[in-house]
């Protein structure tokens, strides 16, 4: 018995696919518009449009291909070669060649050569209307102990706690994972401040709210990861605390080891702070006087609901 | 009037911060799990356990902080000063230094020296229960031409209609953007798969079903991302489709390049593939004979739903 295991019914609607640029994402490139061949699996010459919408179900006796599940061979699962393509003169089994085919236009995107964009069957809009929120980036910038990771952590809960869907990109985390490679030295700081913009480009596409909170000193690298980002996706928050008053909280006692002179380039020490001019939020704390994380994760989900984002 | 403008009433909930070695996450380090000052926010000696539940509300005439929203000072947004804390001793207004604090633990990994890791208020099962799905990486591999990018598109297209989250991460899309400096030299493409099964992690932890699609020609670098991960959560597809064809093919003209010696260390003309011996899942095609994307899609979407995957 071939295929009558039961199996679900699945559809699968694939647009005509573009493998130009994508506006939203990714650098400019030279690419252009170009008829395809749905990569691999279309057929035939010419323009193939894909815009089909088969129900694939489990039929006895027709295989054309196996696969195996955990290295074991599996032949229940041949399923009917439905030809999802509505092009009637496509032939599944003339996969290997394409006569008349048009070669997609790959270009080169700094040290990559010959890649292509691949456009996703699914739009950024479609994920965020089940999550009922806009994908974006909250960019939390701030001295050492400003409170970047506690502010984050608090806004992540608030915003669970109404249902949204965030995910933190904490400059040490990262450095854990991702960035481990890097230093703090200048151009390793930037390196690290360009990769979390690109990953947090990536979540926010994605529609999550991508919370990423580091110490981003200077304010080109901040500006360059807005400038990734379609329009009014950049949140950027600024923690300004004195200098004076995160010194005192040296939660890690870093200040302590900088001024001992055990760390070298600490920002606010020996290495300078330009304060963001940009910032869509500004917290300002002083001396003696601070909200609670609460507080100022109020005010952040206030600015998020008063501008739409907590909605699709 | 300060703070009388309606805001809506937030509640938040962080529980006990433990800024120790999160498991799931990150590389082992040295660090230990030690009493923590709230970071930035505790205050008061000794030991500090967060676990309030303060809704915030507007009155008026509580002022500690001002704050800025795209540039202009906001006078209507002042809210009064809720102690989340729920440490009865702490003060609100004694946050500049912590007497008796103890230093949180920082560590080193790789160059990255003196981070600390911030574990998050909201764990990875809470994302992952609205969404309703196991936050996981579906690694598709196999040579150029294989068909991973379409059985990526399917797939995504597949599992957003039954209510799922997905995002792609495809090895040429991600070259655009956070892998832009990187060439098709051999250490550069490790890089590229790590920097690809880092990101994957990020997703699989936001309780996202992660899609990378790349040619991971080596066995180490997608057994080192797998190892990365949960037990489980990484889930290798390998698109087992011989290099005739997938030469026969060529969507992108590289094959012909490559022979043309215009392109060199391409993968599987002059530099090796290396097949998986690990993957969950094997899709074969053969020459002249191949399924249709949904097909594909199918299979790996029947092996999600049969091993938990489409449930929180």
């Amino acid at each position: 018995m071939i295929g009558s295991v039961k199996r679900p019914v699945v559809s699968c609607v694939l647009p005509e696919f573009d493998f130009t640029e994508s506006t939203g994402l990714g650098k400019k490139s030279s690419s252009v518009k170009l008829p395809v061949n749905f990569g691999a699996f279309g057929s035939g010459g010419g323009e193939v449009k894909l815009g089909f919408l088969a129900p694939i179900k489990a039929t006895e006796g027709s295989k054309t291909s196996s696969f195996q599940v955990n290295g074991k061979v599996d032949n229940f699962r041949h399923l009917q070669p439905s030809d999802c393509n509505s092009n009637s003169d496509s032939s599944l089994n003339n996969c290997n060649g394409f006569p008349g085919k048009k070669i997609l236009q790959t270009t080169t995107v700094g040290n990559s050569t010959n890649i292509l964009w691949h456009k996703c069957a699914v739009e950024k809009s479609e994920r965020q209307e089940p999550l009922q929120q806009r994908g974006c980036v909250i960019w939390i910038t701030g001295l050492s102990g400003s409170g970047k990771s506690t502010l984050a952590c608090a806004l992540s809960r608030g915003l669970h706690a109404k249902g949204k869907l965030t995910y933190i990109l904490d400059g040490d985390n990262v450095r854990h994972g991702l960035n481990s490679d890097l230093s703090f030295k200048a151009e390793d700081r930037a390196e690290n401040i360009r990769r979390i913009g690109e990953v947090a480009k990536l979540f926010a596409d994605a529609g999550v709210i991508c919370i990423a909170s580091l110490i981003s000193p200077y304010r080109k690298p901040p500006d360059a990861c807005r400038s990734l980002l379609p329009e009014g996706d950049f949140i950027e928050v600024f923690m300004d605390v004195p200098l004076k008053v995160c010194e005192a909280r040296d939660p890690k006692g870093l200040y302590k080891l900088a001024r001992a002179g055990k760390i070298k380039g600490f920002t606010g020490i020996d290495d300078p702070y330009e304060p963001p001019l940009k910032s869509e939020i500004v917290l300002h704390q002083k001396l003696g006087m601070c909200d609670s994380p609460c507080d100022l994760a109020d005010i952040v989900i206030s600015y998020l609901e008063e501008n739409g984002y907590l909605k699709a």
